[in-house]
């Protein structure tokens, strides 16, 4: 099978590097690439060349970016072309708009390496929807928050410092608000619900970050045998479903708490199959290539996975509700007092929690919030 | 696609519920029990009409033990029907015969639930190995002795009360010698090294249990900032390959040190995806059904693994070597003090070990050995 490439960064070349050492039956045949980059014979910036081309069976799609990689992914699928795709931004902004174009021009759409990496996530959660329900869904998804948090723990540095060792050694951008804010981690949240409970995701799910974390907050949480942890949830009850992404204390004596550097830890609960767990590197040249090349080996073998978001769950916040402390000098709601200008407050939902941490947000910029885990996971 | 069910106890069951509820395209039309135990219009006690039956495309067996499970094995892949299985013991004796049996008459042959109960452990290899190599396998594989270390450690309860209690809860069987001495475990690894490495797995590889395991051991250990679990593991390097079960003392920071209760975690490492880790109930009706029932709809799809243990690998123990600790009042070799009672011998292979383990045991059956893990995993 010929595909081509959209994109030659870091991912790309890992896709190419391993079909040539790994896949003879895989050619890549035509490289998107910028005008002032066209370096290997098989390179053109001229889209419209790689469109037309009808030996070009499948694109893989890692440019990153909205425009114009959602322009580049819907002509290829209007063309009747398969598209694998690592790029978690422009699926979750159009997952059902792609979904509906794979199904109507009956070519694969797969998309195994925008969430997790080299953990195979998604194709995992697609299995065991084919006998199971799956109700539940957590997990690490930020390999480069998952680091700056377990070098700030292990190490004891301050949070600039280990964002800072995080962007030397290439887990974050120069710019790390993606990370940091969780909108990362948002994104791969969105997929992982489409895929899990078939439903056009919201967008506008509540969701924080981590940037406002310090030492002693990891230090004040320690002393109560905790490690916070940035998760991605969702729920999905009695036609409902909700989703969100916030900081989140788990016991110590969690797999979570566990998850060494930059790894991620994904987990599921399905009803016969009970509770599942998937660890490895969620991000990289190599793991994520080797995910996009699974994929691309899938849809040669003819898998065609069909998004049907017409089961029509509706959101519903109340679905995900819990305890939250607050660190602030300035709390402006009644409150149980936790530690030292710690707040605890009971029986809020994420969206709740969301919007009582940007009033606090306000006044106190330095705030920050984490959920508690009710129980071990 | 019409199939048959050999054995009717927790799983076999189990796999019948799963499939009458969930999946529709599949139909259990007959079940093989004992001739006083025909309680369902299904059940014949005469395998002939099993295998004679043209509409029947597929046999699920989970009778266990290794006769007659192997005699109708090899039978329904003669006759040309898929084959599934979640009984470790008869593949583990009879894998190649069972490969080349499914090869030549073009079936399936699929084992999913024979090892890591729920987990996608098998799958999970295979499509790891279409473009990379396993190099190294290792992790907990009986729920079993992880429920009893796990109570130990966190309730201090003797050896005997938390295997009482595995018993009571159905974790453990009358006769639990087949998981506390590692035979289970064995079984399992012998069949992840053959899927791993594509080879014909010896099966007389290096076996220790936990049946001495004390309370002051764990702590000994837990003093340390140690845990032991139960493992096996498997090795490929150069042509070359090991096996071995052992107890290994872990650091309590890792992943397998937090694994609670009856779970399993397994990992492997490949060299492009990196390091994999798999999470679940190891055993159990529903898991090892739905393992059961994720292999029977993949046969109806077309899947048929093909097993290839032409490759040559030598068996070659040296590739396994470490530290090891034992506490016994009397070492027959020079070794190092590592506690009171406890003695550390350096690079000895896992053969090595065990065969010194078997001296130590002759003299002092209560002895106990576990492996030290050199670095997190």
């Amino acid at each position: 099978m010929n595909i081509a490439l959209l994109g030659y960064g870091t991912v790309g070349r890992g896709v190419d590097d391993i079909i040539r050492n790994c896949v003879p039956d895989v050619c890549v045949t035509r490289i998107l690439e910028l005008p002032d980059r066209l370096t290997d014979p098989r390179m053109t910036s001229d889209y419209d060349q790689i469109v037309a081309d009808p030996n070009v069976e499948l694109v893989v799609e890692c440019m990153g970016g909205i425009e114009p990689a959602h322009t580049c992914i819907a002509r290829a699928l209007a063309a009747g072309k398969h598209v694998v795709t690592s790029n978690k931004a422009v699926v979750a902004a159009h997952f059902a708009e792609f979904a509906e174009l794979a199904a109507k021009n009956d070519v694969a759409f797969l998309i195994e390496a925008a969430v997790a990496g080299g953990i195979p996530w998604i194709a995992s959660i697609e299995k065991v929807r084919r006998i199971d329900d799956v109700h539940m869904f957590w997990g690490i998804m930020n390999g480069t928050t998952n680091y700056i948090i377990d070098s700030m723990r292990r190490e004891g540095l301050d949070f600039d410092v280990a964002l800072g060792r995080a962007q030397e050694m290439g887990y974050a951008e120069r710019d790390p608000s993606a990370d940091i804010d969780g909108i990362d981690v948002a994104n791969k949240t969105i997929l992982s619900a489409c895929v899990a409970f078939d439903v056009d995701c919201v967008r506008d799910l509540p969701v924080s970050g981590i940037r406002t974390l310090s030492k002693s907050d990891l230090s004040q949480f320690a002393s109560r045998g905790m490690v916070i942890k940035l998760f991605g949830r969702g729920m999905c009850k009695d036609g409902k479903y909700a989703v969100s992404v916030e900081p989140m204390a788990v016991t110590q004596y969690s797999l979570e708490a566990a998850v060494p550097s930059n790894f991620n830890l994904v987990s599921l609960e399905g009803f016969t199959v009970g509770r599942l767990k998937f660890y490895g590197q969620g991000a990289g040249s190599l793991p994520t290539g080797n995910a996009i090349v699974q994929d691309v080996i899938d849809a040669m073998h003819g898998r065609k996975q069909v998004y049907d978001f017409s089961r029509g769950l509706t959101y519903d916040p109340t679905l995900l509700m819990g305890d939250y402390v607050f660190r602030t000098n300035s709390m402006p709601v009644a409150a149980d007092a936790w530690a030292p200008n710690m707040w605890l407050v009971r029986n809020y939902t994420s969206e709740q929690a969301r919007a009582l941490y940007e009033r606090v947000l306000q006044k106190d910029p330095t705030a920050f919030m984490t959920g508690l885990q009710k129980e071990a996971s």
